[in-house]
């Protein structure tokens, strides 16, 4: 893809804007990771947090308090902020329970066991609760702390949904809110709040980033089963294989008949696959149109997103935060 | 042991004298370890909240708070903050040291997965990040972030070297004060903080939880190598299986010779242990008067932690924390 094209990118478009407040949070960053007293730290943090992610999250931070006029330092703090929980929930997620070795997958983090995972996570918490304390606000640190606690009970949630057919949409709703929706809601929201902006503003950045956080989770899980693997950066199927009941695996069950359900009860609920499982799963979500009806809740949820910013002024800032509700569901083919 | 006896122990006294504040910090932790979303987040905790632990460590914070004379509520919610961290850690504990025991029960990753023991933890350290929140001091959230990457930050340390044999006393000590003692220091220190006390006060309260985790932990270490396995509540030579180098060790492999030292090499840093090996490292441990050595080193640091009381006004309370230092190292035989 030619440069020129891909500059055109919201994300990439917001990234320019913000440069000098990116290479800010950067060095920040990188300073807060440091430890004197264990050297693994920064070994273990560095591959992910230099592994040339996104920054999508602490740029919608830097994006919202720019877009309610913010002239102070602090959304660097909490931009960083931000990425440090991420970063932190993505050590946690790589941690392999025992039936996951069991079932003998590979795991997302090979390079550092267990323990190093679980602990350099909660470094990271650490770490960011001091940069949001050094903003001494007390409603950011409302926000982010409520924000935590939701995160993680979205991912007990999960735990405990996965593997079991009478998993609802609703349910499926709070996990992913949870686990993905709460920390881009949180991130706009203190955005604004660090900027002082109206309590109109502050909602609808709250209202934004909760959209966004859902379409974009609900394209992830959909591309688990029709993206190209070059693109998605994983291998089609995971979620499938570490039986995750996603929505598109969710409207499948919901209308299957007798045989169909003896599969997904095999599949999911005991796990036991074979390698042709996948394709016949990708069958049954075609016959039910379960990809289609995704996607289409994805859009619902990506134009709810670019309708919540309606109260915002006008301002630069705002268009890229509208194009990019709508780039996160251009993913889908 | 009559219940008279057992009713003389410091510890014992204060949970009398504090009856009132540890039923509404009971009161507290129930409430905020439920989760609409998450059910099976109440089925961990209970298991490790409810286990009749001894809560030491809310139970400083209370003390120091009624020390300095504070009359509000809010040491109620720091109480509960402290707990919550400290079950959050012991979670974290149990996944990655893989041990099989803890306070003489099975512990949380037996009987649920690694990765419940992993999420709940982070829920229960977003739950203390709550209520410290609620109490609005901006002081109190400096330390308690603070002491939280001390914390993560000695567990890191502690797992690069372990099972190293170059690991110093230093190095020790510097794992222990993350691992343990930043937590007790926290404890004390905050419910001075939050009683408004003089800066005199709230650092001999620091100190003196700074010394006493450490003692605390010191004994911890011997215990595992000469205790009465029913009245530590976990195995004899856990640690020595788990290639911990702790200060008995420690004292040891530094006066070992030629043979002893191939002795340390192969069942500490290459793991090859037999039956025999424990005795055999007891033997060591011995022959060096490991164990008496830091015996010593447990009982100064009680001694520091009782002096460090001397700043503060004579209370009921204040004779109890010193009898309670030196209750600590009571429990070496």
């Amino acid at each position: 893809m030619p440069n020129t094209e891909n500059s055109q990118k919201p994300h990439d478009r917001m990234a320019a804007y913000l440069a000098a407040d990116l290479e800010a949070v950067n060095a920040l960053i990188r300073t807060r990771m440091a430890s004197e007293h264990a050297p693994r730290i920064p070994e273990v943090t560095a591959h992910l947090v230099e592994a040339g992610g996104k920054r999508l999250r602490p740029m919608l931070t830097l994006a919202a308090a720019h877009l309610c006029g913010y002239e102070g330092r602090f959304h660097i703090n909490l931009a960083a902020t931000v990425e440090f929980i991420h970063t932190a929930t993505l050590l946690h997620d790589d941690v392999v329970d025992e039936s996951g070795q069991r079932r003998g997958r590979p795991t997302a983090n090979l390079l550092w066991d267990n323990k190093s995972s679980v602990l350099v996570g909660d470094y990271l918490f650490s770490r960011s609760f001091q940069l949001m304390v050094e903003t001494g606000s007390l409603q950011v640190l409302d926000i982010l702390s409520n924000a935590s606690a939701t995160i993680a009970e979205g991912e007990v949630l999960q735990l405990t949904a996965s593997q079991d057919l009478r998993t609802t949409e609703e349910i499926y709703m709070q996990v992913i809110r949870g686990k993905t929706a709460a920390l881009f809601s949180a991130a706009t929201e203190v955005g604004g709040v660090i900027a002082g902006a109206p309590d109109a503003h502050v909602r609808a950045l709250f209202d934004y980033g909760d959209a966004l956080g859902i379409a974009f989770q609900i394209v992830d899980d959909l591309l688990d089963f029709q993206g190209d693997p070059n693109a998605i950066g994983k291998n089609l199927g995971d979620d499938f294989r570490e039986r995750k009941l996603t929505l598109p695996l969710l409207k499948a069950v919901a209308q299957a008949d007798a045989e169909e359900r003896a599969f997904w009860e095999r599949t999911i609920e005991k796990g036991k696959q074979t390698d042709d499982d996948l394709e016949a799963a990708q069958a049954l979500l075609r016959k039910y149109d379960a990809l289609t009806d995704t996607a289409a809740a994805a859009r619902d949820w990506a134009a709810k997103a670019r309708a919540a910013l309606a109260p915002l002024p006008a301002h630069a800032i705002k268009d890229m935060l509208e194009d990019l509700a709508d780039y996160v569901v251009e993913r889908i083919n």
